[in-house]
């Protein structure tokens, strides 16, 4: 869910297509979430082990109610058409940093309850004469980091954004002010000046295409 | 240590000034890391207890790996004044992102390593009976968390990088060039233009000046 807007696949989509499946995949992990929480919670019971008592849970159910609060919060501000722009610009940033943090939360809250399971579970050998699971379990656990690694190495490059094609036609409209001309003309009168000079140009238009697209929330209402 | 870029009392500091406190105080880190890595290993002989048999074990050893590579690199390319601009320039990135990475997984390690002491400690009575220093302890792992989550905050808001005042320096040096000349009439052109524009215009010009800070590493040359 997290590198939907960096598939190159998903460019071809409309705005709003990623958006539902970006919402769609967070919905489907977060009825995950919940399922697995009654399940761990009816298991507990069954086996009169106590609720909630290790760091491990007190961690995990932060980041599932962190997770819902994120989930309610992108439906309203981000899915519904109500939310007007400029709320909009000013939650995203909190939104792509609570989405994050709250993955690299549950990665670490999934290790940690990989490590309980292995103290738990393996008696005879136990857990520290490292048995074959335990090697197996421990190569899962550093799977996971390299898969969280990836993920943020991905959702944090900025030329791994979706390209900034919707973008032009908000410069396009906006060449009638007098600020889009500037930028058309800084971007044209370029012709004469050397290949570096031009390449930092278009790299600063493009920066500029990046902050017209994160106040573009507009094109989905 | 990562957030030495990020508070106001550095930005009255040199740059080279502050790669120093950046450096210094990860190494000051990195001797700990080996001090307790030393310790756990004698503690561990002592006990008879086996060595990296747990996933804490595992990732730990694998995150103070990367961060002594990050440390030599770190003093190879933007220390020591050898390196040319564009490598600093390609390497930047690499370097943020595998410092906030290894960052994470440090703390991922210490849950973990506070779950299984936990565990391992407490048995009369025991962890699932959440005797007071089992609160206690979870608290700070908790604590943990956040710390966490404040200082990758700090340290990935764009607005709260070093104000480009040594960078107004290199956009007038550059001034000279067709290049320049279009950055400064952009900026100075729009004085009849509205408010809104202008915030746009100086909001383009700031993401320029980050633009050249990340290409700035000469200045230290």
């Amino acid at each position: 869910a997290i590198i939907v807007y960096r598939l190159p696949w998903t460019w071809k989509c409309s705005k709003l297509l990623m958006k539902f499946i970006h919402a769609g995949l967070n919905t489907i992990a977060m009825i995950l979430a919940i399922v697995s929480m009654v399940a761990v919670f009816e298991f507990h019971n069954a086996k009169n082990i106590p609720n909630m008592y290790s760091l491990h849970s007190w961690i995990g159910l932060t980041a599932v109610i962190f997770y819902s609060l994120q989930l309610l919060l992108g439906f309203a501000v981000f899915l519904l058409p109500f939310a007007p722009v400029h709320l909009r610009v000013a939650l995203m940033p909190i939104h792509v940093y609570s989405g994050l943090t709250i993955f690299a939360t549950v990665i670490a809250t999934a290790l940690m309850g990989i490590t309980e399971k292995l103290i738990f579970s393996l008696k005879n050998p136990a857990y520290s004469a490292s048995p074959p699971e335990a090697t197996l379990v421990n190569c899962l656990g550093l799977l996971l980091v390299i898969f969280g690694s990836l993920i943020l190495w991905m959702a944090s490059r900025p030329h791994w954004k979706r390209p900034p094609a919707e973008n032009a036609k908000i410069l396009r409209l906006n060449a009638a002010t007098p600020e889009g001309t500037q930028v058309e003309s800084t971007m044209t009168n370029s012709s004469n000046a050397d290949k570096s000079d031009l390449r930092l140009n278009t790299e600063a238009a493009r920066k500029q295409n990046i902050n017209f697209d994160e106040a573009g929330q507009r094109s989905t209402m």
